[in-house]
């Protein structure tokens, strides 16, 4: 996934990233930028937009509140690229299936694996909460323009897919806010100490969503058999 | 739906309930306070919590402040009245399905719709946001309790599906954060002026959870044919 994505910083779990970069060897100014959003992004998650300075951050980081000041303009400026740095993936999902042959639920199901891996980043509570009154109204529009690229996206997937006949025929618009509902929720419950990845949960997900809760034919008959579990989940 | 919630005021769409109740014939404080209660979900959802003030819920009454402060104790205490007011339909719901013999996959579609609908309410937003730094710690412990009342009867209810055959061998856990989440994020795209009433939202939603987006074997021949639609929206 990181080939993919050259300018902000990957989702997903990496320890060593918590390390202050002006530490490590490769000092250039992208990784220091990097190093502020992801600091920002866990502060936010930790104690709330509000509660949380830049001093919180520079301190987190191990620098002053001017070096922070160096990659950022403010801390509505942070909370925008941190939503930025979490929609990228997803954005990259898009752009990578459009030319696929693949029929379009795989390609849908290939896009929502990276939106739940998103989600449950450490940008996810930013992807899903910054749009409100905290950020200015460019940066505001900015976002329910990338978010409804995103929406549409989703929506023409499951066109394509009832199309060439991969998904069963639905209404577009309400199955779209379903799926993003449902994977944009995981940033209300899902914790970095969880037993499952972002992966892992966001595959169950796609599992659910394709099959469904009403039995197919062939599993009807063995429902009363044991359970057989589609993923292995810790309770 | 009425008959089932005596205390707190029905969730979804009542007009005339916008009216104030001290001009009407019916004077008995339950209708009073429950008046004030949905006049204060309608103003949050307008102006957010924190930019409403009681003033501008006695406003939209056109009643006096001490008015309101005889019903309830403070701001605080309304946001909690809402959330209660939003997911008793929900709980009643888990009631009424509780001793009936349906296949456990239909008494689960049963209690979300109500709880789609529910989120559709003036109430959703209340019921999905009210939890964090706005309660005090008693009322936030008290929404803490619900909630998990309610996730865990829809896990129970999914589990009793799985048992009976009604329901596709899946996760318990998981499957009922998709649901909920997928139902829970009603509240960040619903309006009142939407063309679909919450109640059929929820039904959609029902349909897309029951069906998954893999075509069943019988319908497969025909995806290539005109589209079918499960519900009519408009877009």
């Amino acid at each position: 996934m990181n080939s993919r994505r050259a300018s902000p910083p990957p989702a997903g779990k990496s320890p060593a990233a918590s390390a202050s970069p002006w530490r490590a060897r490769r000092r250039d100014r992208e990784v220091k930028r990097e190093a502020v959003i992801r600091a920002a992004a866990r502060a936010f998650n930790r104690k709330g937009y509000h509660n949380t300075s830049l001093d919180d951050i520079a301190a987190a980081l191990e620098v002053s509140k001017p070096t922070v000041y160096y990659y950022v303009t403010n801390k509505e400026h942070l909370l925008f690229q941190c939503f930025l740095a979490g929609v990228e993936p997803i954005r990259a999902a898009f752009r990578e299936v459009q030319d696929q042959q693949a029929p379009a639920r795989e390609r849908l199901n290939a896009v929502l694996r990276h939106y739940g891996e998103a989600v449950a980043s450490e940008f996810g509570w930013c992807m899903v909460r910054a749009e409100d009154q905290d950020l200015s109204p460019a940066m505001s529009r900015h976002i329910k323009t990338l978010k409804s690229e995103i929406d549409q996206g989703i929506r023409r997937l499951i066109r394509d897919g009832v199309q060439d006949g991969s998904i069963e025929p639905c209404d577009p618009k309400m199955t779209a806010f379903a799926l993003a509902g449902a994977l944009n929720w995981i940033a209300h419950w899902y914790r970095e100490d969880q037993s499952l990845t972002g992966a892992e949960i966001a595959a169950v997900f796609v599992t659910i969503f394709e099959g469904g809760l009403r039995p197919r034919s062939a599993s009807q008959v063995a429902t009363r058999a044991p359970l057989r579990r589609r993923a292995r989940i810790s309770r």
